[in-house]
């Protein structure tokens, strides 16, 4: 204990400074490092969890048929190390209720401080495990809701301190490692009913020959994006139709709309938006889990005409067999879900029932990269396409990445895939998304893309930073 | 303002004093009292959470296959109104996390701190739709997890204030309400496709010319349980024996034996119990979602000779699918899950999928009082008994409530209905649970079962308690 404080005080000068060199750490998984020595002297020193929130709700971006007033928020997690090292993850909430999501930060913080880092970043599978077995804290999901998106975010904070001591992108990192190093990733625990580990295995093994072309072409062209932007309920009907033009004219092949809340106004802002997109632009409506099963069939029926691509969330996201139920009634309209479906187990089932014709992962509601990679290996065996859900905060940074990964090493193919995309917030990261043409620019900066500009997290510090002080509403208690 | 503030002073002497006489307050649903005037002058004043922790992994009670160490712990409520009543709920945990179960029923306090209570309580629908629609607090769920537990303790806390006003137990005040009253307090959105509003009325209503009769029994027999004390894992085969024969000696015709870590020694363990029980008393099995679905399958068939009567919570409490192909599998063994089905759009997949036998719903993992009698009505639609999950801390005193509700007013029937015991902390409340014969007594003191003694509340108080100073682990960060 000593020994490991002295540590921590010997390295406090550059406690902040993230170390990009890469190579001065010995970790066990880095090909040729192999043979070399484990460092078990540079410990996880801390993990620490702040609450920030940005006040989205003031020009009701992101009003949706669930969520009117949502102030995009984020539980944030820093993980330090006694040798100056950071990695930073983070859980999404929109406003109130995220001081629950940074307390879960915190008791799942004891269960990784102390842990050598070298053996824990080589071992980011048993990590998880950990993070998600924990037999008391299990029982507050057990795998969903807040303590599952806690494990999530830091989780992703430690995958975010192996890129940078790797000195890659995400993708990268993940689409370097052999098809084992990825399958030891993955808790199989309740999947092999679907996906056993040899055939995770040969999937990976299949699509291993093509990475590098891929990665090449990755780099070169980007990966398709939609965007959100035009559509959210908020807005009025010549803002929607002007982003909607404006999309177009951005080199987006695909928008959409938020409906949900009512139906004469969603037939006509669809009218809107196809007249403005004209005939070959998709149209993804979103109902964020606004209907009942019966409800969402006879919703649809007068948008139809309008050619809707996919609908998402037609009611909650825990009714798998409601999914089925409105997929084989509302064909050819795709039915996609996934940005609340809380862990593999859901996922599994949605594709055992037939229930989606698109996955949509999120990179902070489930358990992190990992259940993560668990997902995009689901739907590779279903051939079910993986069309990220992103906007929020810092949800387009992180979750490129799974979506690039995914192309150069899981599924090899970009065909009827698109990663969502929102543009706010993105000025508050330090490797914030680019867009180019209606396509994601590969990122080639290290990390996991979670990691916010010092000063945005205290600006936008909750309650106490520049932001917040004073606006906080009064609560009787 | 200054209004609320003088009668919450006004009221102070008596702040702490539960008012049992009934009749002083004038409540809107109460019959008679439907043309006064409501009181507007009373508020809810407060919600106190509290943090409260039993060290039962000093003894192993409560071990199981997932669970091997649990301090059964009760993030604990109690609303307060400015006329100086109480109403006491929690949600039960196990341990580590309990305060994040504290944080969440401390955003949601202010959902409700300020309401005038005789509106509140005579609308509980509402409140408990404003519990759970909350749409900044929902997307921490959504309907799941920590903040779904969450509003479940709230709004007990409000049944056990509206009982304790109303001067009759829980189940009692319930089966007391009409067919409509009742249908008001359900939340029917995502539940149509498998039951509507006027399916329920309509069992209700079939159900309600026995009400009083079916009181009476109840009253006078109890109703039946069965006992997990013997089985838990971490006891010794003599102490399973002892206990077992003890447990057919004092009445119980069925028996629960906890499964899953080792084949093994559950088949010894197995024949232990059924020779220490004889043929006729039933033993259930309890793996704790310890298998995959195949294993499930798998390890059941040795144990079939010792005719277990019902697996529980075979596999993952998600997987719906999964409880579907264990059950075509193993029968006659019945398939039994319900205390971590998060929700009621998840009891009714289990439901439409023909995935169990029996339901086993929870007091506090679900939204409270309201959203299991949506569950106890999908039961009746789909003709499946319930036998409520308990133990734990007051889960026998609040779910002997629900289970009673349903014999009188819901399926109207005690066959194959039996509610578990667990002999543990039940000195701890105010109104502990009664078994005669190996069965519950019908309680007859006012409230929902869940207050505890304030002293328990204080010693068992973490970590500061008497119990717990000293003893809480260090934690490094």
């Amino acid at each position: 204990m000593q020994a490991y404080k002295d540590i921590l005080c010997s390295r406090g000068a550059d406690r902040y400074r993230p170390n990009h060199q890469g190579g001065r750490h010995n970790v066990r998984h880095s090909g040729a490092a192999a043979e070399s020595p484990v460092d078990v002297t540079e410990l996880i020193s801390a993990v620490d969890a702040f609450d920030v929130r940005f006040p989205t709700s003031r020009d009701l971006d992101g009003s949706d048929a669930m969520n009117p007033e949502p102030d995009y928020s984020a539980a944030y997690v820093v993980v330090r190390t006694s040798g100056g090292d950071e990695g930073h993850g983070l859980a999404f909430t929109v406003g109130r209720g995220n001081e629950i999501e940074v307390a879960a930060i915190r008791a799942l913080a004891a269960l990784i401080v102390g842990l050598p880092v070298a053996e824990a970043l080589a071992d980011l599978g048993g990590v998880s495990r950990r993070l998600t077995g924990d037999s008391q804290l299990r029982w507050l999901g057990p795998e969903k809701g807040v303590i599952h998106m806690a494990a999530g975010a830091v989780l992703n904070a430690l995958w975010d301190l192996r890129a940078r001591r790797e000195d890659k992108p995400l993708w990268r990192l993940l689409a370097e490692l052999t098809p084992t190093e990825l399958v030891d990733l993955v808790d199989f625990r309740y999947l092999d009913d679907a996906l056993t580990r040899q055939e995770a295995l040969d999937i990976l093994t299949a699509s291993a020959p093509g990475r590098a072309g891929r990665a090449e072409r990755l780099v070169a062209d980007g990966y398709p994006a939609y965007t959100t932007t035009p559509g959210w309920l908020g807005y009025t009907d010549d803002k929607l139709a002007r982003l909607a033009a404006e999309a177009v004219s951005d080199g987006f092949a695909q928008i959409k709309l938020k409906v949900g809340a009512d139906l004469t106004d969603d037939v006509r802002r669809m009218r809107l938006a196809r007249e403005a997109v004209g005939p070959d632009v998709r149209i993804a409506i979103d109902a964020n889990q606004a209907w009942n099963v019966g409800q969402a069939i006879e919703w649809l029926r007068p948008l139809a005409e309008f050619e809707p691509y996919w609908i998402e969330e037609p009611t909650s996201p825990d009714d798998v067999l409601g999914h089925a139920a409105i997929r084989r009634q509302v064909a050819p309209i795709k039915v996609a879900t996934g940005e609340h479906t809380h862990n593999r187990v859901m996922f599994k089932q949605l594709l055992q029932a037939g229930a989606i014709d698109i996955l949509q992962l999120d990179a902070t509601r489930v358990a992190g990269v990992n259940e993560n990679i668990a997902i995009l290996l689901l739907a590779a065996k279903f051939g079910v396409p993986v069309c990220p859900h992103a906007g929020g905060v810092g949800l387009c940074e992180m979750v490129q990445h799974l979506a690039m990964f995914d192309y150069v090493a899981v599924s090899g193919s970009m065909d009827d895939r698109v990663i969502e995309y929102v543009d706010h917030l993105h000025e508050h990261f330090t490797e914030p998304v680019v867009i180019r043409s209606g396509r994601y620019v590969a990122p080639e900066g290290p990390g996991a893309g979670a990691m916010l500009h010092p000063r945005s997290r205290i600006e936008y510090g909750y309650p106490d930073g520049a932001q917040w002080a004073g606006r906080v509403p009064e609560v009787i208690s």
